[in-house]
């Protein structure tokens, strides 16, 4: 019999304690061990919660109980989840996390401390929700050498912008219709600027570099510039608005970025829509392979999380090696690269200044007479180069990545 | 440093060799030691390859030679194959296969030998080619109850299928193609008729069920009587047809067939286009989710042996479990399963005898003149309920399953 603390009694925390009795047999048939929930840790009481009982306010509860084999940490943030994780660690206990910003920051020493301890952290749903990606990249790509991974990482922002295709909303909207279905918080800032998806491509590009990828040096672009005009400018290319995390491994550079792109409809990042998310993942020898899914929600998510729970107590003794070194991985400047860009600008700006500025560009027209305004596509570019030219001829209306 | 053996220098065989070549750099550091390619066994000689010293002709070689850790088989087919695997593994070497007859005849065997022997039988290439799936099932997922697999699992069928929706082109015209290509052999009956995605869906569902699924037990179809008419109707109705193995497990039965479906154009599979696999598992706590990517080719094939041999050479000494029991599991009669139906009927039946054989359908009209028929989408019946529906009227051109 196997033992598990939960740490955080919210969504993803509740739905651990509803996976693990409601597939209570599934799960000792494949762990060989009965897994049972014993301490669940929040600040709240839950008096008329059938697993009342089993809630501390106190981690030392958790921390000193030696038959706690694996703690499951869902409160999110670093503090005080670092803390609590660490010290489970060190108490010679597997922890199981879902908590991106957590692994993000402290991934590399957390798991470095299990090593030592001959025990395992683990974070298959840190990324992606329910979408086995983690593990995947470690164990069925160890083969390949990765040249790019392009994820559709956030399912609020890609409802968003499903809506407002499919339906015309505006983003104003789509955000309003988004908090109304619970899927965006009220304060909406970590998922449409980018945030919580930059976290995430950190997870993913560290895990491929083997190196420390800190979120704060990933380039990171919102949505909340995305206009109803740059959808329709997108159908009219045959593209759709995606906002991507992406990280490129070329030539030894190593580029990451979070933006929104126009990607083109044939792509199968394309036909991900609403909350689902996207992996897209390039090896040298696997050629596009790709994983869609949940990238939320307290079931999807929570399934994951047992499946490392699983993991934990089947290797019961043994470290699982996710090698992720603490030492930096160094970004290259995103001003290098090259790609397409749409564009928007002001009608005053004259086709010759534009192709002065921009070189031989394919201007696009979506007949509407209430659009007066100069739209068009570049040819392949660099970041740096494209950002010269928009200064030379001003009067940005709004401009696009192309993938 | 670890030895291999590759059995059967083909397409597959030769894009081991070099996957663990071209990423031996690579390869070395997630597998904690260099891997080398000893031995090549073919019937055939290779003089001016630069591997043409590695290859025999005689098994023993291999079999023999104590210093080879991992054989590699690539020969496809079940003899000589099954003697060369089983042998090998008797040897206490580990086997990694892509070979799917193998696998779906023989796997439950050869799981157990190797696990006798301390040593492992690995088949991650043998469904989905370079899609990890198998694994991601086998760990990812071990916390969930799976209700349903539906694979494409054939790409030659796939490209077939493909190119009649996109270019209107006819069977016959897209299987000289896919013939053209190398995609399909010149007897493409394996592909056309369904069997390799039978063999595949058997693999799967064994997985699924922990249980020996016997291929034979799967009824399949092929694609052959798919025309250019039918692809019509599928786009009026925002459809597509694809060729599904499935595999479903509900209330306690489990249904698996292989046939060709219309699918919704909105569902995941839908944008599966081209060469393309991919394979949709539904979860009882993960919802949907999806792995796409080159389910043939020599290199991404090969990128999925290769992880399975880093996995061999990192578990050396170590059986890593896979249930699989070779205890029968029962497949439920597919007569009891029940979904919508598209019908196509001569003309001459009238819709008062398809009303009193289907009940209420809903018709669907190509507007062609040259076309006079009748073709309508029944409600939900179950497959017996739709036969016997069908030998009421007579005079049927075509019927396809709705999914």
């Amino acid at each position: 019999m196997a033992k598990v603390a939960v740490l955080g009694y919210g969504t993803i925390g509740a739905g651990v304690v509803k996976v693990l009795e409601g597939n209570a047999e599934a799960i000792e048939k494949r762990a060989k061990e009965r897994i049972e929930v014993k301490r669940i840790l929040d600040l709240r009481d839950f008096p008329d919660d059938p697993h009342g009982h089993m809630v501390t306010h106190n981690f030392d509860d958790i921390a000193g109980d030696e038959e706690i084999d694996v703690v499951v940490e869902c409160m999110g943030g670093i503090e005080p989840a670092y803390h609590f994780v660490k010290a489970s660690l060190l108490a010679g206990k597997s922890v199981v996390t879902s908590n991106k910003e957590l692994v993000a920051k402290r991934g590399a020493e957390l798991i470095s401390i299990a090593a030592d301890k001959k025990s395992n952290f683990l974070f298959g749903a840190s990324v992606g929700g329910g979408i086995p990606i983690i593990r995947p990249i470690l164990a069925c790509l160890s083969a390949d050498v990765l040249y790019s991974i392009k994820g559709i990482l956030n399912g609020t922002t890609n409802f968003m912008l499903s809506a407002m295709e499919e339906r015309g909303w505006t983003f104003e909207r789509a955000l309003k219709k988004a908090q109304d279905l619970g899927y965006a918080e009220r304060n909406p800032e970590a998922d449409v600027e980018g945030f919580d998806a930059c976290r995430k491509i950190a997870i993913l590009t560290s895990l491929a570099l083997e190196h420390q990828v800190d979120f704060e040096d990933v380039e990171t672009e919102g949505i909340s510039s995305i206009t109803t005009e740059d959808i329709r400018y997108a159908l009219k290319l045959h593209r759709t608005i995606r906002l991507l995390a992406i990280s490129i491994m070329k030539d030894g550079k190593n580029y990451a970025m979070v933006s929104p792109f126009m990607i083109d409809e044939t792509s199968p990042l394309a036909s991900v829509r609403d909350v689902f998310n996207a992996i897209l993942v390039h090896g040298n020898m696997s050629d596009d392979i790709m994983f869609y899914g949940k990238g939320a929600g307290s079931l999807p998510t929570a399934s994951a999380v047992c499946a490392d729970v699983v993991d934990c107590v089947r290797s019961k003794g043994h470290h699982k090696e996710i090698p992720w070194n603490p030492q930096k991985a160094e970004l290259s400047d995103n001003g290098g690269f090259a790609r397409k860009f749409f564009v928007r600008l002001e009608n005053e700006v004259t086709e010759e200044e534009i192709s002065q500025a921009f070189g031989q560009v394919d201007y696009v027209d979506l007949e509407d007479e209430d659009l007066v305004e100069k739209a068009f596509v570049t040819g392949i570019m660099t970041e740096k180069d494209f950002k010269a030219a928009v200064a030379k001829t001003g009067r940005l209306i709004n401009r696009i990545r192309l993938d």
